[in-house]
Formats: structure tokens, C-alpha cells, sequence
């Protein structure tokens, strides 16, 4: 241990330039002497001789046990790639004080966004109009409304109640939506206080005419919405798939729109990039989006703003206030994969 | 004159079917005696007979000023097509205190809703985006995103600013947008109160990403928006056209959208139905919705419930509350084309 | 009649500076020849001078037919009153195309204000624990709110949902109580667009911890609130009365405050300046407002403005859009006091 | 150990039947064994003994080290008195990964809806306006409001942006206020993201018709407010002490309120009961409320309902959602003195 204090950053797959405008930046440079690896992760032996001079990570650097204990000087790591891996030893860090977080709301915001304009889209069928007029197909007036319902007032649901269910909740609220909400994880007091209604994963699906996907994955959740579910909507509905493809059994959603009892729209595909000749392609009331609601240039600066301003509090040995912070129990719950494509 | 109070019903291109559920209906009924024309207008004879026992007129009947001298019992005449029309003599009506009115906010919800989900689709590319992807050119992540914008907290223009573009002023809250109004109609007291910002067409132009037309057309103000006004929009941003396409310099909106300097969106055109080999169809930065953002079944039905409810009450001696009043120096100045579809 | 365009300003008991900025006042002087009468009522004599060249009056000058028969270029009278008088010949005014206005909203938001202030003074005992707390007898803690309610959440009930009700609903909305509405002017559409549930008078009363009172005075409704309706409330309830003592018993509902079965606070009084020994003034549990909650500063100044604005747009041949329009039918139901004291 | 779980109840100065109602009880036996001590504080040797079988401890008892590392089954500690103490070590709880919680926003609602009363109060003068009509010399109308202000509109500050504090920010949304943050825990985003504008404290001082002080006492902030920040408001301004009287020079705001030169509510003093004989008692610009604004009935129930509900997911190996948590740092800043009076 020297005098000096490192900063460590290693976070491919996002580079420096993506995710800080150069004021952030320079924000970043006053919290101490940046070591950077962006081509490639951080070799093992730079990290190694760097860590008894580190207090912050930002990456996504190994870090076992072995290594927190000789990072003495080390206040918090900082994933930003926004998903927490199991390549931290999250309990080691509890013991030593060291933060775990990440800017993951970064996303919610363009995510909540798009996903809102989906839903209209899907309920007033908005491209699908657009195809019917570039095929010469176009009707007029009330008989273009036929499949269609209002938006407004319709009964929503939304499962997964984190920073991205909450943010659409409050895009939708001039919408007069009954909004239904299922989060296992959440207490009842969280989900009423937002003027929603605590509810069953199938109360969920029978009562809503718009249902949004915003569920993380985890070790317990693959696959839990299927086939029943779909069956259970009202014929006509609108099923939106926000956040991880695997929560969801994908063919049976497809089946269930192939079928023409319900709309939906998907942001997450199994396999990523989707196959040319993948037949999903093609499907008439499917709204096809290339994991892209969330990849918003201001999303990528964000992700580095929130960062550093919380690097900044912890520096100042406040707790942090923007980034969710990794709790032992439930980081390694998540199934994540990493990302590939930024 | 007799005993009998006649409800004169004369809707066309409506149908009492069409606008009321049979609750309204039953409502209707017990405001008087319904004498109903709706396979064709009401013929003349048929009109000037009823028109002595006539306390309410429910369509588009022609008023001129000698039938209202003989309407000696009439209390109000309820447009439900929804524009005023100069088949009327709006002084003479003043004069005896007739009133004129219409539900005209009854298709205002649906289409604020569509014109919200058309604006976030040309922000964010929705629409495109599966476009691409159906045509396997697809982009994931940030490079799906390279022309797109956020549409929250955008800078927005709103062109006319009566029910319709109020009514798209709150949906928009949640968003936090800065937003410009242009309605020469209007102290700038009402458009600061809904916390919007007072200001010239050309200022709406230059300063909005996204501009919203709401504007009726008038006598005065046909072809106001052309050709300098797009160019005066920043690269990039989205135009949508809600109201009435005579607005406009059609042909210099569709100018500036193949040129790709704007995106844009229309739900009118200059002539409906448009033409089979109207090349409208194929220019790829517009979407097109064919003049089908407000008919939809609730907004019929909300046109009925509006003129039965108004009618109750001019029935007890009150004033209307929720159809828009015809003041003779604006009722004249309007320029709708009757509506041939519904 | 000359070329002149006389605007006739006859404020009494407002006076020009009262209501207008300098601001405002300089727009007025673009709208025509100010003639002004403020240190009295303007004489007959001198009205019937400038009636031929009048385009505007600003004031309570009366206007019988015969008067606006000679008044052939006037387009508007604005009362400034703001309480419209039977002085007028509104049917006259109606067929000659006359706009008769008044800005009346001008005082709703102090009033509302001050409402919504009282109304969590009288639920959380504000003003009776700062009494008890100079009187030496305070309470700490829970004991000290042993006869209080909260706020938030409680039902609440208004009898009169103009301009001054809305406004309530407004600053009440972050508190998210069940609101009832009572009005017999409006149909329900009005009262469920801004989230609240039509009642009658009997349930307002019935289901609300707070009563607000917004009602004008008509020649049916003078002392509609009485003693069942005090005695149908829950023990500890609260009840405003902010618009015109005559819509209520005064004496029942002070018997009511006495018994200690509701809490009241009152701006308005049968006669005002209240008597010196009026017991009134020593009931503990109702909480005393001098007519007071509207007149602030701001509010007169913002009448002047509203009816200016107003005025400009009626000089321009369009509709008002601040002001309320007087309709002969309900005009003539109103049976205000003139205002005595500003 | 033993296969016991027990519920370690020692809540003084609360009591179960104070913050939990039948049902929220009946939950938490669900939860385990509860030994319960309400009658005293738990005696040492009672707590030892149940330790190794302890899974929740609810209350204020002592953990040192020591005790901390015999109660293997420990999951959480939640603090029911809302406070955090340093009768605990935290770091040891941290580093044994047990929750260290306490439902310190329980008392936010009423705190925030009184604070808001006051204020309007204050601003509007209505407690002085009633204490005047009992005395015989009220003034009505705009005489009346002589030294009053509009609340709506008036730039307000906010020092301490916790629960408290975002909640008052929430209930003043429909003033339209302009708002001023000073917290200097908090990132700039936080503040922001509530349309609320980051400042300093002395920026807060100028700039500010209305300050509300809901800032905690920490080991570095006492009388942090004084003399010359009052100096800085505008005459007639308003300041409200919501939180804790340490961190206000108080003689200095009683100063500045016996001058006349703003006007001020608190809810807290140096020494409470306040001594019967204390000039604070008569100082006519002051309103008086006796450490009540927070201790209402609701306020204590939710206490206990937020410490259970957090405790059934805690139990499940979830993490806490409704509770503050003790982070090591910041709650050893904290300098609460004990509550003595419930």
C-alpha cells in the first residue's frame, strides 16, 4: 500500500467514451488516479499489483474473497455493466464495508418510455394501420377501430415492480388505468402506495387488457409465465415483454399471437441476434423491437453519471443514493446473462 | 302549435344507433317525442310541420331564420357530427336564445391517446423498427437507436389548443416536456395554466422536436403551416398532423419527410379515401393512420352521452356544460368539410 | 355616435388601481378612450352621453333595453364585481350579440387555498393546540391528538364544484381522498372527469369527514344546509362554509360547533362587519375568517387582468376565454348582495 | 440453541398494542416465538438467554459485539422507535449480514400534511385571524390580508430531503411553488428527479417565502440554522421547524420572530414539556404545536405494520422495502436524543 489512490477501471463491455460526457468525466478524475483497460478486461496480475492502492472499482472485475482481503483501501465496486454477476464475493464485501452497486435504473427511463408507446401502439393497432395503408388495405374511421381498444382506462397489469414498473406506472397515470401489479419480492404497502393493486400472477393476466413484463430473471422465475396465461387474457389483449426473454416461455407467447388471441410486443429474443430465417419475423401481431427500449444514448450517460455521483457520496462516507446496491441474498438469485452487445 | 314537445332527430351521417347505448337512449326518450330521420335527411315538409311542437333538435337540420321564427318552442339545436355548419342562422339563434351546440371533445381522448403513441413512435422508431426487423436489417442495442430521440423531456409544440390539444397537454405531463402553444384564440393566461409557454408559430417550429397540430380549419388560416416552417425544424424531429390536412401545405410536409429532414405522422389527407396508386403510401418516414385516431367505438357513444346529458339540462333551464357553444362571429368563420365516412 | 370608441369604466366599489397593474392598465388604454368613473357611480346623464360611442363597459352601470338600444357599438360589459346583478337586461344583451361577463374565478384560488388550510387546521387541530399551548394546557405527542383526524385520505365532501370547487380538488389531490360532489347545475360527466363521485346533499354529509361549502346564493337554495344535515355528520367532522352565509342555517350550524358534534370554520356571516358582541366570536371549536379568504392582493389585480384579456379578445371578434359569461336564465337566479366592503 | 425461533419484543417507550392493531400482530406471531418486555426494558440476563435462539429482535435492546456474535439465528434488528442508537454495533451487524432497520418514515404523512397546514397558516395568517375576531378587532377583506402572502406560487425551501421531505414536496405539487433543496447527503439527481432545484443553505434563505426545516440532528450539524440565515429572509417570510430543535439556534429564531421580521411554527423546543413559565408561550408570531404533528394514531399502527411487513420478507431472505436501513456511517452521525414521551 502506497500513498496513491487508484481507481480501477475495467468496464467492457461498455468503454469510458459510452458512458461518461467528459464533465462526468472529469468528475470521475478528482476521486483519484484512473488505471483504465478498455480493449480488453483487466489482466489478472494488474489488477493484483493495483488493488492494495484502490478504493473504487467501476467494472466488472473479478473480485473473490482473496482479493477483497488485500484490498484494503477498496470503498466500493461499481458494475456498470448494470447486472450483478456471480463473480463477486458479495457476503466478503458486506463484512469489510465495501459497496456492491450498480446504476441500473439507468435503463427504466427510454425502457418505460418505449414500452408505454408499445402498449398504445398495440391497443389502437397504430403499425399495423401503418402496413394496412402501405398495402393499400386501409380502412377508414370507425371500421379501422374494429380489433382496437382504448388505451385509457383500460385495466393494466405490470409484473416486476422495480425502478421500470414504477417509472411506466407513473408515465401511464394521466391514462386512469386500473393498474394490477404482481412482485413476489415487494410488500403490499409498496405496490398501494403507487395507487396500484397487489395481485396473483393469474389475477394479473384475467384482468388486464395490457400486461408488461418488467421481471428480472433469477434462479426461480425461468419460465413462469406460459401458456395458461396467455390462454387466461381476454381475446384481443396485449402482452409486452420488456426485460429478459428467458422469464417467459417464448414459444407459447408466440403460439398465443400466431393464434390471433392476443397482441403482443417483444423487446428480448431467446437467442440474440434473431436468425435470418427465424420464422418470428413474420408474425402479423407481433411488435418486433432488436433489444434496442433501452439502449438509448442519454441511457449510457446516465449509467455513468449515476456512478459517479454515487462514488462521490461514498467517498465522502455517505451511503450511496442512485445505484442499487447488491444484497448477498438476492445477487445471487439473479441469472443475468451477461451482456454481449452494448 | 300542439300539446306534443317533439325531439327532432335528423343525424346523419350518424345514426342514433351509433352515438347512444340504450341507456342513453331511455334518456333521450324521456325528453320528449322522437320523430327520427336516419336513413336520409329529414325532408323539408316533415321538418317545417314538427317544427312548432320542436323543443329539441338533434342533427344537422338547416336553421335558416325563418324555420327558427317558427320554432317557437325550440330550446337548443346538438350538432353531433361535430362541426358547425353555415346552414344555420347562429345570430337569429342568439337572438332567441336558442342554444347551438356540439360534443365536439368526444373524439378528443382517443385521439390525444393515438397522437401520443404516434409521437413516441416517431421519437423512438417503433414503428420503423419493425419494419427492419420483418425486412431482417434490424439493429440491436445503442446502434438500433443511432436516429432516434427520447421523446421524454423533449421540447413540444401544440398547435391549437382547444379540448384536444389540452387533453394531450396531460397525457404528456409525466414526461415533463417544455411546451410551446400557438392558438391565436387564446389569452396566454389559459395556456400558462396548464403550465405551457406562450408562443409564435415560427417559435413552435424552431424550438420542438416534436410538433402536435390540433388546429380546425378556418377561413383564415388554410395552408397557414408550409414549407419554411419544416425547414426551420430541427433535423430529426417529428411532425404530426391530427386535425385536418387543409392545415397544411400537404405537399411541402411530404416534401420535407422524403427529403429526411423530419419525420412525420398523419391521420388526414386532402382527399379520403386516399388513392390506390397515391405514392403517400411508400414514403418510408411517414406513418399513416387512415383518418381513424378518433373514431373509435367509445367516442361515438361519448358524442351521444354528451348531447343527452346537455340536453337534460337546458331541458330544466340550466346551461350546457359539456358540448362546445357556437358563437355566431367563430361558428362562421369554421370551414369543416361535412363528414362523408364515419 | 362619432368615431370614438369610448371604453366606459364604472368600477364602483372596485376602483381601477385596486384591480389593475400598470401593466394591465396600459393594455386597457389600447382598446379605446377611457371615460372613468371611481369616486362615485358614473351619472345617468353621462352614460346616456356616451352610450352611442361606448364599445366597452367596464362596471355595474345599469343597462336596461332602452340602454343598449342606443349602445349600438358595444360589444361587451365587463363586471368587475364580480358577482353579476340584476341591473342588466341579459336577454336584451343576448340578441344584440352583447357578451356579458364577469371574471369571476379571479378570487378561486386564494379562497381554495385558505380552505384547504383551514380544512387541515380543523382536521389536526392546528389553531386550537397553538390556543391550548399559550393557555398553558398543551398536550405532547399522541395525547395531543386525541381529537384530531387526518387529513390525508379522509372523505370529503363539496357542495358547489364551479370554478372554486375544481380548484379545491386540485390542491387536495396529493392527499388522495374520496371526494363527493354536490351540484344540481352539473351533469355528472363533469364531476367523474376529475375523479370524483356525484351524491346528493344527504350522502355528501353522510360520508365526508370534510364538508366544504363553495355554493352561490340562488333564489331556491338560501338556507338548503340545515340542522339534519349537521346532525347526519360523524361526530368530530369538519365543515367549511367559504361562499355566501345564506346557503346555510347559520344558527343550526353554530348549535353544531357548540355541542362540540363538529368542528366549522367560517369566512362568511349573516352581517358583516360582525357585531362587537356577536358570541360568535367565542365559540372554541370554529375557527373565525373576516371574509378575508379571498381578497388578497394578487386576486384583484388578477380580475383586472382577466377582464382585459378578455376585453382584447372581444375587440378582436373572438369568444371570451377567462371570464364567466353571464346566461340570462341563471343570471337571473342569483341573488348575491352587492359587495359593500373590498 | 435450540429448534426455538424466537421474537424478541422489547420496544420501549412503545408498547405492541400502541403500533400494532390485531391483524399486524397476528402476522408477527406468525413469525416466531415473541418474548415480549413492555413493562421495562428488557433485563440483561433474559436477553442472553434467548439470544442463541433469537431470529428477530423488535425493539431498542443493547447489541455489542459480543451479544451479536452468540445470536447465530439473528436476522434483523428493527427499531420501533424510529431512531437509530449507539447501543448497537453496526459494523458487526453488517459484517454478520443482519438487518439493522427501523420504519422511520412512519411518521412522514402527518408530519408533512401538518407542515403544510402550518404553512398555509402562516402565510395566509389564519390563526392570527382568528385570535383577532375573538378579540374584537378583525379586518375583512383585503385590509384583512395586509400582511399576508400567497402561498400558491411562492418560492418555498426545503432543508433535509428524506421521507419527510420528498412527502411535504408531493403535497405541494398543486401550489405550483418553486422549490429549493438543500441536502447535502443527497446527489443533485435526487433532488432533480422531483423537479426541485439543488441549493445551497444560504441560497435556500434568500430565495424563499416559505422554509421548512425537516433536516435530522447529526454529531455535525447542531444549530447548524442561526441568526443570520433569518437575517436573510424577507420580511414577513415563514419558517417552519418540523424536525428537531437542536439544529436551530433557537433563541436566534425566537429573535427573529419577536422582531416581527418573519414569521415562524414549530413543533419541537430545547426542553419539552416546555416549562409553564417560558416567554415562548406568548409570542404572537409564532404558532405553537407540542411535538404533536407526528404522533398520531395512524403514525404508530404504521410503525408496527411497516416492521412486520419488512420482517416477513427479511424471514424469506428477501430484502427489507419499507424500513431505513442503518448503514455503519451515517447512522453513527446520528445524535437523537432517546424519545421519552410517546
Amino acid at each position: 500500500m502506497t500513498g496513491r489512490n487508484i481507481v480501477l477501471v475495467d468496464p467492457l463491455p461498455r468503454t469510458l467514451d459510452l458512458i461518461m460526457e467528459p464533465d462526468v468525466r472529469a468528475r470521475l478524475e478528482k476521486l483519484g488516479e484512473l488505471v483504465i483497460s478498455e480493449d480488453r478486461q483487466m489482466p489478472a496480475e494488474q489488477v493484483d499489483a493495483l488493488l492494495p492502492d484502490t478504493v473504487l472499482i467501476f467494472g466488472q472485475t473479478d473480485m473473490p474473497r482473496e482479493r477483497l482481503e488485500r484490498a484494503k483501501k477498496l470503498k466500493a465496486i461499481i458494475n456498470v455493466e448494470s447486472n450483478f454477476l456471480p463473480n463477486i464475493d458479495y457476503q466478503a464485501c458486506v463484512e469489510r464495508g465495501i459497496w456492491v452497486i450498480t446504476p441500473a435504473s439507468a435503463f427504466s427511463s427510454p425502457v418505460a418510455e418505449a414500452s408505454l408507446g408499445m402498449a398504445i401502439d398495440l391497443a389502437r393497432g397504430i403499425t399495423i394501420a401503418d402496413r394496412q395503408f402501405r398495402d393499400g388495405v386501409e380502412e377508414y374511421g370507425l371500421a379501422g377501430n374494429e380489433a382496437t381498444f382504448r388505451y385509457a382506462g383500460a385495466p393494466i397489469g405490470i409484473i416486476g415492480f422495480g425502478d421500470l414498473g414504477r417509472e411506466l406506472r407513473e408515465l401511464t397515470r394521466p391514462f386512469k388505468n386500473p393498474v394490477h401489479v404482481y412482485d413476489p419480492w415487494l410488500p403490499n404497502e409498496i405496490i398501494e402506495r403507487l395507487d396500484c393493486i397487489p395481485a396473483s400472477l393469474d389475477q394479473v393476466f384475467s384482468q388486464s387488457r395490457v400486461v408488461y413484463v418488467f421481471a428480472s430473471v433469477t434462479s426461480e422465475n425461468q419460465g413462469f409465465i406460459g401458456k395458461d396465461h396467455f390462454a387466461a387474457m381476454q381475446p384481443g389483449s396485449a402482452f409486452l415483454l420488456m426485460s429478459r426473454a428467458a422469464v417467459v416461455d417464448f414459444p407459447a407467447m408466440l403460439d398465443a399471437v400466431i393464434s390471433g388471441h392476443i397482441r403482443a410486443a417483444t423487446d428480448v429474443f431467446p437467442d440474440e441476434p434473431v436468425a435470418a430465417d427465424d420464422p418470428v419475423r413474420s408474425i402479423p401481431g407481433l411488435l418486433l423491437s432488436a433489444h434496442r427500449t433501452g439502449g438509448t444514448r442519454d441511457a449510457f450517460y446516465k449509467l455513468g453519471s449515476m456512478a459517479v455521483s454515487d462514488a462521490e457520496l461514498i467517498m465522502k462516507g455517505l451511503p450511496p443514493q442512485l445505484c442499487r446496491r447488491a444484497d448477498p441474498a438476492t445477487a445471487s438469485r439473479l441469472r443475468s446473462k451477461p451482456v454481449s452487445v452494448s
